[in-house]
């Protein structure tokens, strides 16, 4: 059979993590919490799973979850979402993003993405045809130079993908980063998937500044959103995408038919979960505590730690230590000194070398304090 | 924005479904159960839930899960899988279904399908470029001349789709038409997608003949099964693809980047479940009753029933009572008789009117019961 993605792999996470177990290493590698999710939200996924809710969701996700989203962006950012037009419930935010590039991608179509990038953009752009324009941010800063953006805009480009607050360079765009870009749409008629998985994990004070908010943006965009990253459960896999009608319409013709619709008691009990909790306005100082104890945590060791804006992750950079390509100094952390992390390489499509590894930290203080001994005991 | 899906519509059972709730019609139309799922397999979900199993289960699937549906097949066909290296967990079939067909199909390739046919299919296939071949099969038979198979394979042919037993004519393939299909694809590359979903749903002593027991065929088939079929909880959205090794490395490529991977706590619920029942081999017997119920209850009235050989259906033939369109006619049922299903023309492409609708009756008795009453009282 010849292969439709020649170049793809087991994705980073997948090989991090089995590198992680087999190893017995602590794993700050793929992103998720190892601390338990709310017992509340887990008695109501078991009420209704019970009460008989198990059949299929209607396909573009249960109303009562629609209008709780709503309700939440209007909390957070005081704007209007319509449920039954605008918001679609996804299988987790990575089917979001897969079935908006399907809505839009067609052979020849160029497609600019940011790196450091999530890996699933690139081969989901791909299978359609689509060609990826890579813009290269480098480490500390990974600063967009907005010239280069608007000189890589073509007549073919059909969709620019950014991830705000950023994986893994934990960098969050400003307001004048989203006039650059609404001044560079203006001459285009490019459409924005704007992946806003960790709009709530932010720290110290800073503001998310979501695409919802630049009306210009809005009316070309696929914002998309994670219940897992917001409510410790990334393993319920469900998410959702925001859109203006029109795109809402084109992406439900193509979600219909990718999964057809999400988890039913999962989204009833988040529904109500949602109704009396706002739990995720503590979400900065919950994750922030994490950071702080993990940034000074490895004050004296060999790693150096580049601060974290946002995102459950950091940057660590090991050039004081080893001269190793990422990749192999991860594999060395893991094998050698039992933790698992992420080569930031792995987020670039041609090589490049910063030496830096991403750590998770969306794990419990017990599990922290023990990566910090480990890795204070690198030589 | 162009539409990549112009000619795609709300799904019919998206459609039926909302007539349905609009009218308080008792639905029939889109298939699943009414009736509770498995008290121990839900208390399992909680189970796994607080014990903390709430993250990314792996890309491929729990291996605990992987394990029981080898067990299964070793049950029901005598036949080996490989758990590691030839099943795959995924979001429900219809995930499984587009997964494998995003992984085969390229712009131009020819995909020959059997109509009637699933409504996923053939968006799925144009989605990626490919051009759908409709092979047309007419009630009440809805038997396969082989010759014109043959006559429609090209050297464009990618794949075949084929669905036994049959959604919704309730047919099933015949060891003679896998022969035929056998000797068919000796003279081409094509591929074969077998949707099985319903192969625990077999009436009156037939046997399934999955592609999985023919070498020949299984060597380049991806075959797709549903738990939702299996244990009555569709909302749950989990499904299997098997496939020999080299195949299935292709299709995780595309899964891992269209939804990483499907839900973790229902995934090893699941796989407990498996272990301690095999209430799968009483789904013939649980749903011949509901089958022979609907069928007796129906002597009598205007509604001529097609005996169902398999699946949760059957089809009714209104030709003594009306004169509309298939469509018209399940429209009219659901506003004047409370009583909502689905046009079987729904499921071919060009125009097809055989004056039949399709019933779903994986309903408790009471539903079944009300729903023969109201339609002995069609005019
Ligand atoms: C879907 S596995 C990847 C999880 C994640 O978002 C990350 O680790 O970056
Ligand atoms: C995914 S909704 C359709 C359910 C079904 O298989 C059917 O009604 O044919």
């Amino acid at each position: 059979i010849k292969s439709k993605l020649p170049d793809t792999m087991l994705s980073i996470f997948t090989q991090m993590s089995a590198l992680a177990e087999k190893h017995q290493a602590i794993n700050l590698s793929q992103g998720f919490p190892n601390y338990p999710a709310s017992p509340e939200l887990i008695a109501l996924v078991n009420t209704y799973m019970q009460k008989g809710y198990n059949q299929y969701a209607p396909m573009a996700g249960m109303m009562a979850l629609r209008e709780r989203i709503a309700q939440k962006i209007d909390v957070m950012y005081g704007l209007d979402v319509h449920p039954e037009t605008e918001i679609t419930i996804t299988a987790g935010a990575t089917q979001a993003i897969f079935t908006a590039i399907a809505t839009l991608i067609r052979p020849g179509d160029e497609v600019i993405i940011f790196e450091p990038a999530y890996d699933s953009y690139r081969p989901s752009v791909e299978l359609f045809g689509g060609k990826v324009v890579p813009i290269r941010l480098l480490a500390p800063d990974f600063k967009i130079d907005w010239e280069s953006v608007r000189a890589a805009v073509t007549d073919k480009t059909r969709l620019l993908i950014i991830n705000n607050p950023n994986n893994p360079s934990t960098k969050m765009l400003r307001r004048d980063d989203l006039m650059q870009l609404e001044s560079l749409l203006k001459q285009s008629e490019a459409f924005l998937l704007s992946d806003e998985v960790y709009e709530h994990i932010v720290f110290d004070n800073r503001a998310h500044e979501t695409i919802l908010a630049y009306p210009s943006l809005r009316e070309r965009s696929y914002v998309v959103a994670s219940f897992g990253k917001l409510l410790h459960t990334t393993g319920w896999k469900l998410g959702y995408v925001i859109a203006p009608s029109v795109l809402t319409n084109e992406f439900r013709k193509v979600h219909q038919f990718n999964v057809f619709s999400a988890n039913t008691p999962m989204q009833l009990a988040i529904a109500d979960y949602l109704k009396n909790s706002d739990n995720y306005l503590s979400l900065p100082s919950f994750f922030q505590e994490k950071r702080d104890f993990l940034t000074q945590g490895l004050q004296g060791s060999p790693l150096r730690v580049i601060n974290s804006e946002s995102t459950y992750f950091l940057l660590v950079d090991y050039s004081a230590v080893s001269q190793l390509s990422e990749f192999d100094f991860a594999k060395y952390l893991t094998e050698h000194y039992a933790v698992a992390t992420i080569p930031v390489s792995a987020f670039y499509s041609a090589s490049c070398e910063q030496n830096l590894v991403r750590i998770c930290f969306a794990k419990d203080q017990t599990t922290l304090a023990k990566a910090i001994d480990l890795l204070h005991k690198i030589v």
